[in-house]
Parts: C-alpha cells; sequence; structure tokens
C-alpha cells in the first residue's frame, strides 16, 4: 500500500518532485536492473488506455500489427552505414546461449558457459528497421504489394548511461509503424499523416499541446532522408521530444535490397517510413499537468476517472452511504465511466482524498449521510472546485465535469506554453532567456551545424523543430539569430530532455 | 501477395503440411534470427483476439497488468535451485553492451567492444518469476497488501534447439500471471481457477477440447510444487500443452525473502501461484481444425470473420454486384462482424475462394447476378456445405451460421479426441496403441518417475496429465499399466509436441 510521503514542491527540485508524483501515484518503480524501471498497474493502465486509443487509430488509417524478432544479427545492423553509427555505442549484445554450474555457493553457483558462445552476437533491437525491411524485401515483389503498411508494439533496448523513470530508460515499451510505398510522395503523405494522428492524440486524449515540425540534420533519425517531431512544453519550461515519423527515403530500401515491379514491368527500390511513440509520452504527461499533491491525469487517459468515497460516523450511517455509493458506481460504469468505491475502513476519508489526489482521479464524489438526504453528491475536481450535484442524473453530470477537465487541462497546458513562448528573438534575448526561465524561442537560422554546436555549448538549448506553417511566427525571420547571415528557415529552441 | 501453391496433404506429412498452411494463411514466416519466427499480420490479428479475450477474464478476476524488465541479473535466476537448474542451459546472455568500429568492410566493419563487457551478465527473461518476486518483496509488507494479482504480456527467450513455427520458437509471445496469498488455500484456489480460465477459453474461443490435471513431479515446473496443465490432441494424435497453472508454495518466496505480516503481528512467507499461455496456443488451433486446404479458425477467432466474393462478367454487373456486396458488407460490419468485400480485379472468383479458405475464413458470401435478382447470396462454410440465404436480414443469418461453425468445430475436436482415446490400458495395448495410431490413453500409475522413464523410452509418450475428477474414467485403475504395482493415480499418456 502507498506510505503517504510528502511530495517535493515543483518550486524546490523539479526532479524530485518527478519522481516523487511517480512513487506515490504508484505508477513505476525502480527494478534491481540498471536503467530498467517496473512499470506498475497504475502506470501500466495508462499505456493500456493510450495503446487502445492509438491503435485504434492506426488500424482507421489501414495500418496492421505484427510482430518481428527481438533480435537483430550484428551484421543487419551494420547494413546502413549512418544507421549502425547512429546506435552502436548503446546496444546490449547476446553472445552465449547457456549457464552452467561453478559447485560454488549462492550467487556465483553459476556461469556463463564459454561454450556457447554464438558465432555472431545478436543485438537486442534498439529499433527494427533492419529487421523489418529483410522481411518486407522477401515479401513485396510488385506495385500491387504496395504499400504495406504495417505496426508492431513491442519492447526496445537502448543501453543509456543515464536514465530517469519513463524518459529514458535502457528498456522501454512502444509502437514503431514501418511502411513501403511504390513513390516518394506516398512515403512523405504517411510520414507526414503519422506524425498528425500523434498529434492528434496527444492534444486530445493527453491534453499535451505540441509543436509539430521539421528535425535539422544533427538531430534526424540515424538512417532517415527526414525526422518530424512533436515538441512539448514541461513545467519546467523544458521539451520534451514526444514522439518522431521518419521519411526514411530509399535508404534501407538499397540496404536490404527491397525492390518492387513497378506496372511498366520496371523494377524500383520502394520508399519507406518509421515512425514511433513510446512509454516517454507518461513522463510527458506527468510533467505536463501534475502538481504538489500528485499526479493530474487526464479524464481519458485516467485509470480510474471518479473516486466515489462515503463518509461516516457509525455503522448505520456505513450501511447508508455505502448502499447509495454502490448505487452510483453501478449507474457510472453502467455509462462507461471508469469508477472506484472506497469502502476501505481502516483509512479516514482524509487520507482516502489524499491517496486519490496523489493518483491523479479527476473528479472524487464525496457522499455523507446529509448529501444523502439532500439527494446529492459533493464533487471535487482534481484541479480544484467543488460543488454538490444531484444524484438524479448524475452520470451526466460527471461525463459534463470530465469532459470540461479534460478541455481544460489542454488550455491550461497550452496558455502556459505561450506564456513561455518568445519569439522573433535577437542573440542577447535568447542568452537570457536561456539563463532564465527558459521555453520555447523562435528565431531565424542559418541551417549550419556549427550554430547549433555553438548554442549548445553557450545555452545548453537545441533546435527542438523546424516549426510547420501554423506554429510559425506571423512574421518570418530574416537572419539567423545567432550569426546572422540569412535565415534558411524559423527554428524552435529549446532546453530538452 | 499469397503465391497459390499446393499444401501437403495431412496424410503425407503431418509436419510439411503444418508448415504450409501457415506460409499459406500468412500467419507466420522464418526470420533471419535462427529460431525465431516473425509473426505476419494475419497470425498476429488472431494472437490480438486471443489477449483481447483473455485479458478480459484476468481483470473479470480481478488481476490487473503490470511490465518488468526484459533482463534478469544472474544472481537472481540463480536463487531458485530447482528453477536455474531448469533453464540454465536455454538462456540467452547479454555480456556487452557496445559495438565498435573495425575499420573493414561490410559486415566485418562492427564488432562486440570488449570493453563494454557487463561486470554481471543479464539474463533475457525465460519466464519472471524471479524478477517479479523479488519487486513483489518490496511491496508486500502487510496482509492487507495481499492478495496482490499481476498478470504480465510480454516476449520470453528459451534457447531451444529444435524450433517449430508457433510451437516452440527462440522467442514466443505470452502472458504470465504472477500472485502472492496469505495463505496456501488460496493459492491453490487461485492456480485452479486460472486453470479453468484457460479452459473456458480454449474451449468456448479456440472451440479446442482439453484435459486438465495435474503434472507428475518429474513433469512440473521448474520450482512449483504443482503444476497443472491443459492437454489437447492435435489431428496427429500427439498431445500439445496448451496452458499451465502452477501453485508455486512458498519456493520463491523464500529465496526472494517476501514475508508479509499477519492481522496478528506475526511474520510469514507468501504463497505463490503463476501461470501462462503463449503464442503456441496459435499452433494448436491450427493443428485441431485445419484440412489439406489451409487454415480453418474458429469464428471467434477469425481475423476476418466473412467474405464477401461479388461474381461478375461485364462492367455492368461489376457494378451492380460490388454495390450489393457492400450494403451487405456494411450491414455485417454495423452488426460486429469482421468482414471483408473482396473487389480486387486481377483474381477470379475461383482463385479468391482458393485463397479466402486457406486463411481460414469461416463464412463466405457469393454474390453474382443472379444472386442479386433472387435477392440472396450463396453462403459457403470453411467446414463445409453450402446454401442460398435472403439477403433481407442477413446479418442475423451470419451470425447463427458462425455461432454453428463454432460450435460444431467445438464438437468435432472432441470426437475426433475421443475417437482416439483408450482407457483401463493394459500394457500390451498401450505399447501396441502408441505404436499405431496414437492419443491419449488412460490407465493405472504408480506414481513412480522410474516408470515413466521406461515408457519413454518404449514408446516416446509421456504422462501428460494426472487428470481432474471429470476426466477420469468411471472405473479407478487398481495397478499400474507398466509395473503391475499399485496405482496411486490414474494418467493419461501421449506423445506430444
Amino acid at each position: 500500500m502507498a506510505q503517504a510521503q510528502k511530495i517535493t514542491p515543483r518550486a524546490k527540485d523539479f526532479s524530485e518532485w518527478y519522481n516523487d508524483v511517480i512513487m506515490q501515484a504508484e505508477l513505476a518503480d525502480y527494478s534491481p536492473v540498471r536503467g530498467c524501471m517496473v512499470i506498475r498497474p497504475h502506470g501500466y493502465r495508462i499505456w493500456e488506455l493510450m495503446q487502445r486509443a492509438l491503435d485504434d487509430m492506426f488500424k482507421a488509417t489501414g495500418h496492421q500489427n505484427a510482430y518481428f524478432p527481438l533480435f537483430i544479427p550484428q551484421s543487419y545492423l551494420a547494413k546502413e552505414a549512418e544507421h549502425v553509427e547512429g546506435f552502436a555505442k548503446e546496444v546490449a549484445l547476446v553472445t552465449h546461449t547457456r549457464l552452467r554450474a561453478t559447485g560454488k555457493e549462492g550467487a556465483a553457483a553459476i556461469e556463463v558457459d564459454p561454450e556457447s558462445r554464438l558465432d555472431e552476437p545478436l543485438v537486442v533491437r534498439p529499433t527494427s528497421e533492419t529487421i523489418i525491411y529483410a522481411m518486407f524485401a522477401k515479401w513485396i515483389q510488385s506495385y500491387r504489394d504496395l504499400p504495406l503498411l504495417i505496426n508492431q508494439w513491442c519492447n526496445i533496448v537502448r543501453w543509456e548511461l543515464r536514465t530517469r523513470l519513463f524518459l529514458r530508460t535502457t528498456e522501454f515499451l512502444w509502437q514503431e509503424g514501418h511502411t513501403a510505398h511504390a513513390t516518394e510522395a506516398e512515403a512523405e503523405a504517411e510520414a507526414r499523416q503519422m506524425l498528425g494522428v500523434y498529434r492528434k492524440f496527444q492534444e486530445d486524449w493527453m491534453a499535451m499541446p505540441v509543436i509539430t515540425g521539421r528535425k535539422t540534420e544533427s538531430e534526424k533519425f540515424a538512417g532517415a532522408l527526414r525526422t518530424y517531431a512533436l515538441e512539448a512544453l514541461m513545467q519546467d519550461n523544458k521539451a520534451l521530444q514526444a514522439g518522431t515519423s521518419h521519411n526514411l527515403g530509399q535508404n534501407f530500401a538499397r540496404a536490404f535490397n527491397l525492390q518492387y515491379q513497378t506496372a511498366a514491368g520496371g523494377l524500383e527500390y520502394a520508399w519507406n517510413t518509421s515512425w514511433g511513440v513510446s512509454t516517454r509520452m507518461i513522463g510527458g504527461l506527468v510533467m505536463t499537468h501534475s502538481d504538489d499533491n500528485g499526479l493530474v491525469c487526464p479524464p481519458r487517459l485516467a485509470p480510474v476517472q471518479v473516486a466515489i468515497v462515503p463518509i461516516w460516523k457509525s455503522e448505520e450511517e456505513r450501511g447508508q452511504v455505502s448502499g447509495v455509493g454502490g448505487e452510483v458506481k453501478a449507474e457510472l460504469a453502467q455509462a462507461g465511466i471508469r469508477v472506484e468505491l472506497d469502502l476501505r475502513d481502516n483509512m479516514k476519508p482524509g487520507a482516502k482524498y489524499f491517496e486519490w489526489e496523489a493518483k491523479g482521479v479527476p473528479l472524487r464524489l464525496e457522499i455523507g449521510p446529509r448529501d444523502v438526504a439532500a439527494g446529492q453528491a459533493m464533487t471535487a475536481r482534481r484541479t480544484g472546485g467543488k460543488a454538490p450535484a444531484k444524484l438524479e442524473g448524475i452520470a451526466a453530470t460527471v461525463r459534463a465535469a470530465l469532459d470540461e477537465i479534460q478541455t481544460g487541462l489542454f488550455h491550461a497546458a497550452r496558455d502556459r506554453r505561450e506564456a513561455h513562448t518568445i519569439r522573433g528573438v535577437t542573440k542577447a534575448r535568447f542568452i537570457e532567456f536561456m539563463k532564465g526561465t527558459g521555453g520555447f524561442a523562435y528565431g531565424g537560422f542559418c541551417g549550419s551545424a556549427a550554430c547549433e554546436t555553438e548554442i549548445k555549448q553557450a545555452t545548453a538549448a537545441t533546435v527542438r523543430v523546424l516549426p510547420d506553417p501554423e506554429f510559425r511566427s506571423p512574421e518570418t525571420p530574416k537572419t539567423c539569430m545567432w550569426c546572422g547571415k540569412p535565415s534558411v528557415a524559423e527554428a524552435v529552441w529549446a532546453q530538452a530532455y
């Protein structure tokens, strides 16, 4: 059971606050394996709700799920030069397949059997382009087999040195879409479409506003032609990359000889895309909405949307409020609302409020004897505000409140982001901003990697995206805010996770 | 696209037939990684439908999903002596975490960086008892924290020497339930309950009849007190272990110091259970129902339940039958039926029939111009039988047909199993039976491992289970069918996958 511990305030230490919120809400826990975490039921339920919503969107856009091996032969990773360079330093390698007894005691009782060494080491997938496009090359013969639209839900391993719960873990869960198309235009449209799907999910479900755009050459995916990303601003004014979608061009098709016969009878390399979001989004959700009392979870992704807490002083009252609580629970559940009735008798109501708040439940219904007499319940929103509500028609009232909370969270997050966004920056203003609160800074960019490096060294900020038209500033910057040379594109900088 | 190749008849080579059915139905494919397969969309959709049904049952019985690390420190595996002995010879071991460039060309361009060697190797989970009970020990303090009912959907790696698609692969997908209880009785009830959940799923969804019972000491799970299993008889009269449920006693609780404070204030070790089913079930589904034309899939798990094939000779007819086909599709989809309308114009109807049959679609609707005129469609069941059906009320007609096919498959499989089951065997009859067709043989068993070994050497048969009461023979055997000593329990023998 959760021990009621104090959550470090955000203002004191944002990073500790983040860990405290996760531990108190029982979203995750540290494991005995370095950099790997355990996703606890309350956190995993959020992931399941995310999966269900995204998977429905993937299927609605014509994608099918499949499953490819966890292991990738070392030689496959090597086939695309930029790709292997990008991942070589952070891969878990399987080299042996047996343990043997040593005759010693305890932990020393077994050791790796050197005779079980593999001829070729296997890489635990850090991403699956290589193995998937090798299979695509087997399945695709003609233009009639295109487009091939595949998605995979799986675990991924990247040997990260510095890890943080949900945001950066050695193992994480994600989905990776992989598609093959006959033309460059179709691949580009697919990459953009999936970026749109992610945006819709992150805004409508996570209530997390994002800006979309293209990554610079130095920030793009290893092996991609172009990378698009979604960037959200956390409460500490650092950016979180919340998802990416890549137009892979023909890079992997060439590496794996993924060719198809055209209608005219010629032979062409296919065009690929890949795109993914991960359990990292749960970290984004936490850092977008939560407060010093714990998790704030948008209703559409809340494992428990409503907690009913009956209040009693005598056994007689207990029977009465529990009975009404049970009826309300049944009515809400019937309406498709995820609801819990908290009848624990070893806890006072205040302790229950505290716990449900820490767990991010959007709406609490308190039902005491006087409420029963008045045919009402007291509603308390996680985002603030208490009001009585008639028990008659309670499901509709609750549904409306949840919808309001969902919308309210999105607007509050968007307002916060806008309050920490500056546009048309000069170099001086930029440095001052990044030394101060930080946030999203829009300005002209010359496009050179040298400027990116200098800016990163000076301010720890990176180009998050070259924003899509709808996010761009009304006035197009003329010069690079750093070096003063002509600007090739507006850029959004921020310090980032 | 599927190339229409001939499927090897079952009578000629059952094993080749099995592979042909899987390849033709595009359920799975071989991967470049030894022993690992790719689950293709049609096969993965079956798995998704299985997951959904099982997950609903797990949640209805109070279980919550969570996710634990893929990697297990080598020393953790060593903590339960029988457990490590059971798995040591088939584990993938991660020993290094970086690749480095060699300066050579092609596949030799990279190699394992010897400086990235881990102090302690990590085992890729062959099952998760050790890591999960280590976490349970952290979370459980008092009797109030019990029972803890957790399930995990994940991938598993066991380094198998001989692999077969779905039945035995180096990596496979499964769920593993792990629970902790205050008493032995509760753990036993949980292990039995989950066996019942599996039986219900396998009979009602997979239409695969199973017998349940207890495993002998030599066949039980490494580290368990008692193992219960479900066994199904395939069309080649070999048994398939389709799932297991273990009462782990206090073995892992002792190994990981999983103790709780009792209501009276004492300290006790918890009682654990674990239980799992895997993608192996898809192999069982294939071998239970399919025929020489390909996959036969029970309707409740069929990715496509109805394929509509319009038949036309002219453009005018094409418009007409496509229009009606579209209406029927909409009506069936509206009724929650998974339906495809096959409008491909580069294939003749016969080729389409052939393909949908190979893919196991339970019901085909053929709609030609004369059918349109008569307000009907021709229904063709995958299990045999053609009949016209009125388009009016087609959804109800189709639903009834699917239900009949589902029930019919179960009855046919049960009848087949009973026809290949013998009871009250003598040693001579047993040997003859196992040399002949094989199947389930019920007989008295002395309980000795020596008899099990002898029987296995002589006939390749093993005790599948000591059956639960409802599967036992009316007459309790008095003596061991092999050695003639007093019988301690009736046993069911078969050659097995």
